[in-house]
């Protein structure tokens, strides 16, 4: 991927089905007019040939939607070529969904049926009926994860209902598959009502080994998440909140080898007090640090401020041990560490000149971050984003596989701060020090070998806590 | 199939593996064992030679687990061979469940990621954000069906709870697969409250196409569909009740062309007033039957008995035109039909004989029926059972999978009566009227054209009714 604010984005792609009749030089006129026009060609492919033309369908890279509606306008204007018509490859992609359930048994015959189905399956559930756990051996229930949302805090989004969430939360079900080889389902909730949400979630979860919560707004979402840790003896994990906060701990952890400073040593200033600010926060101390500072559009938390709620009151009662007063800018002064969760182009180049030698900045608001790593990285001895397009991304799908997959595997019936740690020390050890640089302070979302190191951490974890 | 009342089981096999010595004979000293003990032989499979003795596997079909163990006694006696382990097949099919999810997209790339979660998954929600109906189209929600339960009513087993009613839930989302290539996923509800159940499946209504009622127990079924039906808008189905009723109304559709008679002109009989008898006594009446009689174990449910309950009156206001009384025996006298869903055993060759000529006997109390296909088919015209080892499997399979292609393609809101009412019909006439005889008056739920023919009929009705 190429460093810009405005790439070229495979999923803003569009692919389009020419017919391009048989003279010299069409395919050139073709892909010069894409070029000329600031698309980036993918595959050229040959859909069949016709007595006097060519059906070709080619896929172009757009900066956006509308970018590629100008390209197909474009097209349409060009000799020998006949613009036959072009689809969004992400909608393409979408038709249908995204997941599917597979038979894992043959149901061919009436012996298949008998086994799977009547009568034998009654032998199954009454085994079950005797010794409910059970249910983890002979059902689906030990590999099942509901991904639970109200549709209220959907990507950057907001409040866009359970229907329009579906396709995150697919999506999220995919990368359970995919990443830890869990199969979960989309569970989209018609109501927002905390009780109600609870209740629900209750009384799902005889069928699911855990449950994720996902995309539900705050402050919500912190009691729906205490509540069913309380009351579930299935993991429950809100991924926003706790997803972040380890994948962040973890690449804190790497930062600070880099520039060797210890986190007692260090002050941390935390940009944005919401879910994943609080999580990241609670955590980053968890590790060890003592000088932390919460920061929201007002500046620092602390407990003179009256015009915070109660999950903010957290930082005014636990953090900002000296109780510094003032804007995010005036705060970060000699911090160590920038963590940002809250709000594009917040700072500059001389903010982070302002900051202690060797500044760490983790601006991963997004999709634009609180400053460019261009402007920061001058200055800055480490800069991490959450976007996929500059070094160093900081991404919950560096976590929660392995977080579920240790906890189903284990069958823990809950994950422990320990627990959490644990993976943040699992995805830093992922690189070898020697490798370490300030361009690679975090794995890639691709590196296989994440999960099955979280998995082992979160079981001995458990081991030990049992 | 064999036709004995205690058949050999495939979901009552088990493996046993050996160690045979290498001796002349010992091999057969092994299978004699077996046939002497009562079981049979199915695969006998070489796992691995070793420079002494071979290893098998055999697998033994057996009457019961009991037999099972038996079996296994008598293998561990036998000179030369050295008993290693067994296992049952069906727990076996059973380990860790019978499905699993399936990506339809890679999530090998950045490029994948980012199409078929963010950033190009926010375009796809904004769309369905704006117009909800793009639901269908942009998610899994047009072929996913909910398999919702509480577990109270499990097969015979009665209120085993959600967790042991899994493994049918499992069972039904294979059978969704199978027969009608739809992705259904079982919800099992740790609630048996009425008003509950119907909000939690109203609140999981966005992410389905549709609702599969399951092994809920009467009176609370007929309430939670009847709500669910009129609050919802997606197609809402109790296979127990409407399932059995429509592959019964098929069964009696062609049984009648056998013996030319016509619905107005005949008396049917029901024996068993459930969730179960009441739907297909009221479909059949939906099929021109006039005089039709319910019963109880107390006998025929007339207006003048005063210990009925709500849903049984419904048989007293609306059947049993001539308003007989006495007992199941006695109003079966002159019947031209006999639908029986209740106990086993109740009727005998006599009870038959006194029928109309040409009697139609469905008995299908499971696994045992109202009076066994030996005793009643020498007097009656057609006999049909529940069961797969007697010619007439009247099974819900051959139907659901159908109603659910049907309405899913065609995105029916409910299921009407006339949807069933052409359900049966499909059904009845999948066989050719030269082919039908008595001991093949429905097809078997193997006959892949019956799901194809359901939706064709399901989709007519809709474009009626629309």
């Amino acid at each position: 991927m190429t460093v810009s604010s405005s790439p070229h984005n495979p999923s803003n792609s569009v692919i389009v089905r020419l017919r391009l009749f048989n003279e010299v030089g069409v395919l050139n006129r073709v892909t010069q007019k894409i070029s000329d026009l600031g698309g980036n060609i993918g595959a050229i492919d040959i859909v069949r040939p016709e007595p006097d033309a060519l059906i070709r369908d080619i896929t172009i890279f757009t900066h956006n939607p509308e970018h590629g509606e100008k390209l197909v306008e474009g097209l349409r204007e060009i000799e020998d070529v006949e613009f036959i018509n072009f689809s969004d490859r992400t909608f393409l992609a979408h038709l249908q969904g995204k997941i599917e359930i597979n038979n894992r048994l043959p149901l061919s015959t009436r012996d298949d049926l008998s086994i799977a189905y009547t009568p034998g399956v009654a032998r199954v559930c009454t085994e079950i009926h005797k010794n409910p756990e059970n249910a983890y051996k002979l059902t689906i229930k030990g590999n099942t994860v509901a991904v639970v949302t109200d549709g209220t805090a959907v990507l950057g989004l907001g409040d866009i209902g359970p229907k329009a969430a579906m396709p995150v939360m697919e999506g999220k079900a995919m990368l359970f598959k995919q990443f830890a080889d869990i199969d979960a389902w989309p569970i989209c909730l018609d109501t927002t009502d905390t009780e109600e949400i609870i209740s629900i979630v209750k009384a799902l979860a005889p069928g699911f080994g855990g449950i994720n919560l996902e995309d539900i707004s705050a402050p919500r979402c912190f009691e729906i998440e205490e509540r069913l840790r309380n009351e579930l003896d299935i993991p429950v994990f809100h991924d926003d909140q706790h997803g972040t906060a380890v994948v962040t701990t973890a690449a804190l952890i790497n930062a600070l080898k880099l520039v060797r400073k210890k986190p007692k040593d260090i002050k941390v200033v935390v940009s944005g007090a919401g879910a994943a600010g609080t999580a990241c926060s609670k955590m980053i101390m968890h590790l060890g640090v003592k000088n932390l500072i919460g920061c929201d559009s007002k500046g620092a938390i602390h407990n003179q401020r009256t015009d915070i709620n109660q999950s903010k009151r957290w930082f005014a009662d636990n953090a900002n041990p000296d109780q510094e007063q003032g804007s995010l800018k005036e705060v970060l002064k000699g911090a160590d560490v920038f963590v940002g969760v809250s709000a594009p182009n917040i700072l500059d180049a001389g903010d982070i000149r302002n900051m202690e030698k060797d500044a760490i900045v983790f601006a991963m608001a997004n999709p634009d971050p609180e400053i460019l790593p261009e402007d920061a990285r001058p200055v800055a001895a480490v800069v991490a984003t959450g976007r996929s397009d500059y070094p160093n991304q900081i991404n919950n799908v560096l976590c929660f596989p392995g977080i579920f997959r240790g906890a189903l595997d284990c069958r823990a019936k809950t994950i422990t701060e320990e627990m959490k740690l644990a993976a943040s020390h699992a995805i830093a050890e992922t690189l070898d020090e020697q490798h370490l640089n300030p361009d690679y302070i975090i794995p890639t979302v691709f590196d296989k070998s994440v999960t099955p190191k979280i998995a082992a951490a979160i079981a001995e974890c458990h081991a030990n806590e049992t």
